[in-house]
Protein backbone atom coordinates (compact mmCIF):
# COMPACT_ATOMS: atom_id res chain seq x y z
CA UNK A 1 0.00 0.00 0.00
CA UNK A 2 0.93 3.90 -0.69
CA UNK A 3 -0.68 6.09 0.55
CA UNK A 4 -0.43 9.86 0.78
CA UNK A 5 -1.71 12.65 3.53
CA UNK A 6 -2.35 15.70 1.45
CA UNK A 7 -0.47 17.64 4.26
CA UNK A 8 3.07 18.63 5.27
CA UNK A 9 1.94 19.52 9.05
CA UNK A 10 4.15 17.69 10.58
CA UNK A 11 1.92 17.35 13.92
CA UNK A 12 -0.63 16.19 11.68
CA UNK A 13 1.86 13.22 10.30
CA UNK A 14 3.12 12.54 13.85
CA UNK A 15 -0.36 12.64 15.63
CA UNK A 16 -0.94 9.76 12.77
CA UNK A 17 1.73 7.98 12.83
CA UNK A 18 0.92 7.67 16.76
CA UNK A 19 -2.62 6.44 15.80
CA UNK A 20 -1.45 3.82 13.65
CA UNK A 21 1.02 2.31 16.52
CA UNK A 22 -2.49 2.13 18.60
CA UNK A 23 -3.82 0.77 15.75
CA UNK A 24 -1.38 -2.26 15.66
CA UNK A 25 -1.81 -2.69 19.46
CA UNK A 26 1.75 -1.28 20.19
CA UNK A 27 1.89 -0.70 23.73
CA UNK A 28 4.18 0.92 26.05
CA UNK A 29 5.50 -0.53 29.61
CA UNK A 30 3.37 2.11 31.04
CA UNK A 31 0.21 0.74 29.34
CA UNK A 32 0.56 -3.01 30.74
CA UNK A 33 1.52 -1.13 34.19
CA UNK A 34 4.89 -2.03 34.59
CA UNK A 35 6.98 1.01 36.35
CA UNK A 36 9.76 -0.88 37.39
CA UNK A 37 13.39 -0.73 35.74
CA UNK A 38 13.75 -3.75 33.73
CA UNK A 39 17.13 -5.36 34.72
CA UNK A 40 19.99 -5.50 32.42
CA UNK A 41 22.54 -7.76 33.97
CA UNK A 42 23.51 -10.29 31.35
CA UNK A 43 26.78 -8.66 30.01
CA UNK A 44 25.67 -8.47 26.41
CA UNK A 45 23.48 -6.34 23.99
CA UNK A 46 21.61 -9.84 22.99
CA UNK A 47 21.24 -11.05 26.86
CA UNK A 48 19.78 -7.74 27.93
CA UNK A 49 17.42 -7.54 24.89
CA UNK A 50 16.23 -11.25 25.53
CA UNK A 51 16.19 -10.68 29.12
CA UNK A 52 13.70 -7.30 29.69
CA UNK A 53 11.62 -9.20 26.54
CA UNK A 54 11.02 -12.30 29.18
CA UNK A 55 10.86 -10.47 31.95
CA UNK A 56 7.88 -8.56 30.53
CA UNK A 57 5.99 -11.79 28.52
CA UNK A 58 6.49 -13.70 31.97
CA UNK A 59 4.91 -11.27 34.49
CA UNK A 60 2.61 -9.53 32.25
CA UNK A 61 1.46 -12.22 30.55
CA UNK A 62 1.29 -9.70 27.33
CA UNK A 63 3.35 -10.53 23.88
CA UNK A 64 6.41 -7.99 23.61
CA UNK A 65 9.17 -7.35 22.64
CA UNK A 66 12.51 -5.01 23.71
CA UNK A 67 15.01 -3.52 22.70
CA UNK A 68 19.03 -3.04 23.68
CA UNK A 69 21.48 -0.91 21.66
CA UNK A 70 25.28 -0.22 21.67
CA UNK A 71 27.58 2.02 20.33
CA UNK A 72 30.62 -0.34 19.62
CA UNK A 73 34.12 1.81 18.83
CA UNK A 74 37.03 -0.33 17.34
CA UNK A 75 39.61 1.69 18.66
CA UNK A 76 38.15 0.95 22.10
CA UNK A 77 37.98 -2.89 21.25
CA UNK A 78 34.26 -2.27 21.05
CA UNK A 79 33.12 -0.31 24.44
CA UNK A 80 31.53 0.88 25.04
CA UNK A 81 28.82 -1.68 23.89
CA UNK A 82 26.57 -3.57 26.46
CA UNK A 83 27.45 -0.12 28.72
CA UNK A 84 26.99 2.46 25.92
CA UNK A 85 23.65 3.96 28.30
CA UNK A 86 25.75 3.80 31.09
CA UNK A 87 29.28 4.69 30.42
CA UNK A 88 30.07 7.64 32.62
CA UNK A 89 27.58 6.24 34.96
CA UNK A 90 24.71 5.09 36.30
CA UNK A 91 23.10 7.90 36.10
CA UNK A 92 23.17 7.37 32.44
CA UNK A 93 23.48 11.08 31.23
CA UNK A 94 24.04 11.37 27.25
CA UNK A 95 26.22 14.43 27.74
CA UNK A 96 28.60 12.72 30.21
CA UNK A 97 28.68 9.53 27.87
CA UNK A 98 29.64 11.83 24.94
CA UNK A 99 31.90 13.19 27.06
CA UNK A 100 33.91 10.03 28.01
CA UNK A 101 33.84 9.04 24.78
CA UNK A 102 35.67 11.87 22.87
CA UNK A 103 38.49 12.18 26.22
CA UNK A 104 39.05 8.15 25.36
CA UNK A 105 39.46 8.61 21.39
CA UNK A 106 41.54 12.12 22.25
CA UNK A 107 44.25 11.77 19.68
CA UNK A 108 43.15 8.39 18.25
CA UNK A 109 43.33 8.28 14.32
CA UNK A 110 40.61 5.27 14.01
CA UNK A 111 37.13 6.80 14.41
CA UNK A 112 35.21 3.33 13.16
CA UNK A 113 32.33 2.67 15.12
CA UNK A 114 28.98 1.07 14.65
CA UNK A 115 25.29 0.77 16.31
CA UNK A 116 23.69 -2.45 17.26
CA UNK A 117 20.59 -3.02 18.01
CA UNK A 118 18.98 -6.52 19.19
CA UNK A 119 15.40 -6.70 19.30
CA UNK A 120 13.89 -9.93 20.73
CA UNK A 121 10.46 -11.01 20.22
CA UNK A 122 8.59 -12.93 22.67
CA UNK A 123 5.14 -14.82 22.22
CA UNK A 124 3.64 -17.90 23.24
CA UNK A 125 5.42 -20.19 22.06
CA UNK A 126 8.39 -17.81 20.42
CA UNK A 127 11.57 -16.09 21.41
CA UNK A 128 12.79 -14.72 18.26
CA UNK A 129 15.45 -11.94 17.69
CA UNK A 130 16.39 -8.98 14.99
CA UNK A 131 19.50 -7.65 14.24
CA UNK A 132 20.05 -4.03 13.15
CA UNK A 133 23.56 -1.93 12.33
CA UNK A 134 24.47 1.40 10.84
CA UNK A 135 28.93 1.61 10.26
CA UNK A 136 30.10 4.85 10.63
CA UNK A 137 32.76 7.16 12.61
CA UNK A 138 33.10 9.01 15.65
CA UNK A 139 33.04 12.64 15.48
CA UNK A 140 35.83 14.69 17.35
CA UNK A 141 32.77 17.00 18.72
CA UNK A 142 29.13 17.26 18.71
CA UNK A 143 26.87 18.32 15.51
CA UNK A 144 23.27 18.39 15.62
CA UNK A 145 20.48 18.25 18.00
CA UNK A 146 17.83 15.76 17.00
CA UNK A 147 17.99 12.17 18.05
CA UNK A 148 19.20 10.97 21.66
CA UNK A 149 22.13 8.95 22.91
CA UNK A 150 25.64 9.47 20.93
CA UNK A 151 23.61 10.31 17.90
CA UNK A 152 25.55 13.89 18.11
CA UNK A 153 29.12 12.53 17.63
CA UNK A 154 28.28 9.54 14.71
CA UNK A 155 28.93 9.83 11.39
CA UNK A 156 27.06 7.31 9.01
CA UNK A 157 29.12 6.22 6.22
CA UNK A 158 28.38 8.04 3.43
CA UNK A 159 26.46 10.70 4.86
CA UNK A 160 27.91 14.10 5.50
CA UNK A 161 25.57 14.87 8.92
CA UNK A 162 25.42 12.89 12.21
CA UNK A 163 22.59 10.96 13.60
CA UNK A 164 21.37 14.26 15.61
CA UNK A 165 21.18 16.26 12.18
CA UNK A 166 19.08 13.72 10.63
CA UNK A 167 15.40 14.54 10.09
CA UNK A 168 13.51 11.11 12.30
CA UNK A 169 12.41 10.11 8.60
CA UNK A 170 16.26 10.45 7.61
CA UNK A 171 17.36 8.46 10.85
CA UNK A 172 14.72 6.12 10.26
CA UNK A 173 15.83 5.35 6.65
CA UNK A 174 19.51 3.99 8.08
CA UNK A 175 19.48 3.37 11.87
CA UNK A 176 19.96 0.34 13.39
CA UNK A 177 17.35 0.40 15.80
CA UNK A 178 15.25 1.46 12.57
CA UNK A 179 17.00 -1.27 10.79
CA UNK A 180 15.82 -4.10 13.79
CA UNK A 181 12.46 -2.40 14.30
CA UNK A 182 12.08 -3.17 10.26
CA UNK A 183 13.00 -6.34 10.43
CA UNK A 184 10.54 -7.24 13.80
CA UNK A 185 7.70 -5.26 12.00
CA UNK A 186 8.57 -7.34 8.79
CA UNK A 187 8.07 -10.50 10.38
CA UNK A 188 5.03 -9.81 12.37
CA UNK A 189 3.54 -8.88 8.67
CA UNK A 190 4.08 -12.37 7.29
CA UNK A 191 3.51 -13.83 10.85
CA UNK A 192 0.09 -12.11 12.54
CA UNK A 193 0.68 -12.74 16.32
CA UNK B 1 -2.79 -8.07 17.95
CA UNK B 2 -1.45 -6.63 21.20
CA UNK B 3 2.27 -6.12 21.37
CA UNK B 4 4.08 -4.28 23.94
CA UNK B 5 7.13 -2.59 23.48
CA UNK B 6 9.34 -2.90 26.86
CA UNK B 7 10.18 0.72 26.96
CA UNK B 8 9.32 3.95 28.46
CA UNK B 9 11.44 6.05 26.32
CA UNK B 10 9.37 8.52 24.44
CA UNK B 11 11.83 8.91 21.63
CA UNK B 12 12.17 5.15 20.78
CA UNK B 13 8.21 4.75 21.04
CA UNK B 14 8.28 7.43 18.28
CA UNK B 15 10.96 6.30 16.41
CA UNK B 16 8.38 2.95 15.89
CA UNK B 17 5.36 4.89 15.39
CA UNK B 18 7.04 6.73 12.94
CA UNK B 19 8.28 3.36 11.11
CA UNK B 20 4.78 1.89 11.38
CA UNK B 21 3.69 4.86 9.30
CA UNK B 22 6.14 4.21 6.70
CA UNK B 23 5.58 0.43 6.54
CA UNK B 24 1.98 1.23 6.12
CA UNK B 25 3.55 3.18 2.95
CA UNK B 26 2.07 6.01 4.63
CA UNK B 27 3.57 9.25 2.60
CA UNK B 28 3.51 12.86 3.16
CA UNK B 29 2.91 15.76 0.22
CA UNK B 30 6.74 15.94 0.44
CA UNK B 31 7.52 12.60 -0.28
CA UNK B 32 5.65 12.60 -3.45
CA UNK B 33 7.17 15.92 -4.79
CA UNK B 34 4.26 18.32 -4.31
CA UNK B 35 5.28 21.37 -2.83
CA UNK B 36 2.84 23.89 -3.89
CA UNK B 37 -0.34 25.31 -1.50
CA UNK B 38 -3.11 22.85 -1.96
CA UNK B 39 -6.21 25.00 -2.86
CA UNK B 40 -8.96 25.29 -0.57
CA UNK B 41 -11.62 27.45 -1.85
CA UNK B 42 -15.06 25.14 -1.81
CA UNK B 43 -16.16 27.02 1.01
CA UNK B 44 -16.78 24.04 3.16
CA UNK B 45 -15.12 22.14 5.62
CA UNK B 46 -16.21 18.74 3.59
CA UNK B 47 -15.63 20.36 -0.02
CA UNK B 48 -11.78 21.66 0.37
CA UNK B 49 -11.10 18.22 2.26
CA UNK B 50 -12.45 16.24 -0.96
CA UNK B 51 -10.60 19.29 -3.22
CA UNK B 52 -7.43 18.23 -1.63
CA UNK B 53 -7.32 14.97 -1.92
CA UNK B 54 -9.08 14.87 -5.61
CA UNK B 55 -6.21 16.99 -6.71
CA UNK B 56 -3.36 15.23 -5.52
CA UNK B 57 -4.94 12.13 -6.82
CA UNK B 58 -5.48 13.54 -9.78
CA UNK B 59 -2.00 15.17 -10.68
CA UNK B 60 -0.18 12.82 -8.63
CA UNK B 61 -1.69 9.33 -9.55
CA UNK B 62 -1.57 8.70 -5.70
CA UNK B 63 -3.84 7.27 -3.66
CA UNK B 64 -4.26 9.98 -0.99
CA UNK B 65 -6.58 11.24 1.79
CA UNK B 66 -6.68 14.46 2.55
CA UNK B 67 -8.06 16.33 5.80
CA UNK B 68 -9.96 19.30 6.43
CA UNK B 69 -10.95 20.69 10.26
CA UNK B 70 -12.63 24.09 11.52
CA UNK B 71 -14.06 25.08 14.94
CA UNK B 72 -17.61 25.38 15.17
CA UNK B 73 -18.62 27.97 17.72
CA UNK B 74 -22.13 27.82 18.24
CA UNK B 75 -22.70 31.69 19.58
CA UNK B 76 -20.68 33.07 16.56
CA UNK B 77 -23.02 30.89 13.82
CA UNK B 78 -21.06 28.21 13.68
CA UNK B 79 -17.76 30.83 13.10
CA UNK B 80 -14.74 30.62 12.38
CA UNK B 81 -15.72 26.74 10.87
CA UNK B 82 -14.28 26.32 7.53
CA UNK B 83 -12.17 29.26 7.91
CA UNK B 84 -10.65 28.66 11.02
CA UNK B 85 -7.20 28.36 10.18
CA UNK B 86 -7.19 31.90 8.51
CA UNK B 87 -9.70 33.79 11.49
CA UNK B 88 -7.59 36.30 11.78
CA UNK B 89 -6.25 36.68 8.22
CA UNK B 90 -4.04 34.88 5.59
CA UNK B 91 -0.74 34.80 7.88
CA UNK B 92 -2.47 31.46 9.70
CA UNK B 93 -1.34 32.41 12.93
CA UNK B 94 -2.61 30.38 15.80
CA UNK B 95 -2.02 33.29 18.37
CA UNK B 96 -3.62 35.94 16.03
CA UNK B 97 -6.78 33.59 15.44
CA UNK B 98 -6.98 32.26 19.05
CA UNK B 99 -7.04 36.20 20.28
CA UNK B 100 -9.72 37.26 17.66
CA UNK B 101 -11.85 34.45 18.40
CA UNK B 102 -11.83 35.22 22.59
CA UNK B 103 -12.08 39.37 21.95
CA UNK B 104 -15.83 37.94 19.65
CA UNK B 105 -16.47 35.48 22.38
CA UNK B 106 -15.69 38.43 25.35
CA UNK B 107 -19.11 38.82 27.53
CA UNK B 108 -20.52 35.94 25.68
CA UNK B 109 -21.92 33.35 28.27
CA UNK B 110 -22.86 30.46 25.60
CA UNK B 111 -19.32 28.96 25.23
CA UNK B 112 -19.88 25.34 23.05
CA UNK B 113 -18.04 24.58 20.47
CA UNK B 114 -16.99 21.54 18.51
CA UNK B 115 -13.91 20.81 16.07
CA UNK B 116 -14.92 18.82 13.04
CA UNK B 117 -12.80 16.90 10.53
CA UNK B 118 -13.13 15.85 7.39
CA UNK B 119 -11.15 13.20 5.35
CA UNK B 120 -11.51 12.23 2.04
CA UNK B 121 -10.09 9.24 0.81
CA UNK B 122 -9.68 9.04 -3.01
CA UNK B 123 -8.57 6.11 -4.73
CA UNK B 124 -8.65 4.55 -8.13
CA UNK B 125 -12.64 4.69 -8.32
CA UNK B 126 -13.49 5.39 -5.06
CA UNK B 127 -14.05 8.46 -3.03
CA UNK B 128 -15.38 8.18 0.69
CA UNK B 129 -15.64 11.15 3.56
CA UNK B 130 -14.91 10.19 7.08
CA UNK B 131 -16.03 12.47 9.99
CA UNK B 132 -15.18 12.69 13.35
CA UNK B 133 -15.96 15.52 16.15
CA UNK B 134 -15.54 16.42 19.44
CA UNK B 135 -18.26 19.01 21.89
CA UNK B 136 -16.34 20.98 24.35
CA UNK B 137 -15.94 24.73 25.23
CA UNK B 138 -14.25 27.87 25.05
CA UNK B 139 -11.96 28.44 27.75
CA UNK B 140 -11.48 32.57 28.58
CA UNK B 141 -8.14 32.04 28.64
CA UNK B 142 -5.16 30.31 26.89
CA UNK B 143 -4.35 27.09 29.03
CA UNK B 144 -1.16 24.89 28.10
CA UNK B 145 0.85 23.97 25.17
CA UNK B 146 1.13 21.07 23.53
CA UNK B 147 -1.06 20.44 20.52
CA UNK B 148 -1.50 23.14 18.01
CA UNK B 149 -4.35 25.84 16.22
CA UNK B 150 -7.07 26.70 19.12
CA UNK B 151 -6.40 23.59 20.69
CA UNK B 152 -5.48 26.06 23.93
CA UNK B 153 -8.56 27.26 23.86
CA UNK B 154 -10.47 24.31 23.63
CA UNK B 155 -12.01 22.12 26.87
CA UNK B 156 -13.46 18.93 25.74
CA UNK B 157 -16.87 18.06 27.58
CA UNK B 158 -16.00 15.54 30.85
CA UNK B 159 -12.64 16.80 30.98
CA UNK B 160 -11.04 18.90 33.25
CA UNK B 161 -7.79 20.17 30.59
CA UNK B 162 -7.78 21.67 27.24
CA UNK B 163 -6.31 19.93 24.18
CA UNK B 164 -3.10 21.61 24.58
CA UNK B 165 -2.70 20.23 27.86
CA UNK B 166 -3.02 16.27 26.87
CA UNK B 167 -0.81 13.95 26.11
CA UNK B 168 -0.67 12.97 22.60
CA UNK B 169 -1.71 9.54 23.42
CA UNK B 170 -4.76 11.33 25.65
CA UNK B 171 -5.86 13.86 22.53
CA UNK B 172 -5.56 10.92 20.56
CA UNK B 173 -8.43 8.79 22.73
CA UNK B 174 -11.11 11.93 22.04
CA UNK B 175 -9.59 14.15 19.38
CA UNK B 176 -12.19 15.11 16.11
CA UNK B 177 -8.77 14.40 13.71
CA UNK B 178 -8.26 11.08 15.54
CA UNK B 179 -11.77 10.08 15.65
CA UNK B 180 -12.07 10.34 12.06
CA UNK B 181 -8.71 8.87 11.08
CA UNK B 182 -9.65 5.77 12.85
CA UNK B 183 -12.51 5.66 10.65
CA UNK B 184 -10.36 5.63 7.93
CA UNK B 185 -7.95 3.45 9.33
CA UNK B 186 -10.53 1.03 10.39
CA UNK B 187 -11.83 1.45 6.45
CA UNK B 188 -8.61 0.55 5.15
CA UNK B 189 -7.99 -2.41 7.18
CA UNK B 190 -10.84 -4.18 5.96
CA UNK B 191 -10.69 -3.03 2.70
CA UNK B 192 -7.04 -2.99 1.37
CA UNK B 193 -5.79 -0.51 -1.42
Amino acid sequence: MKLCFATNNTHKLDEVSSLLGVKMGLLSLKDIGCTEELEESTGTISGNSRQKAEYVFKKYKVSCFADDSGLEVEALNGAPGVDSAIYAGPQRSHEDNINLLLKNLAGVINRKARFITIITLVTPGLVKQFKGTVEGEILHAKTGSAGFGYDPVFKPNGFSKTLAQMTMDEKNKISHRARAMTELINFLTSHPI
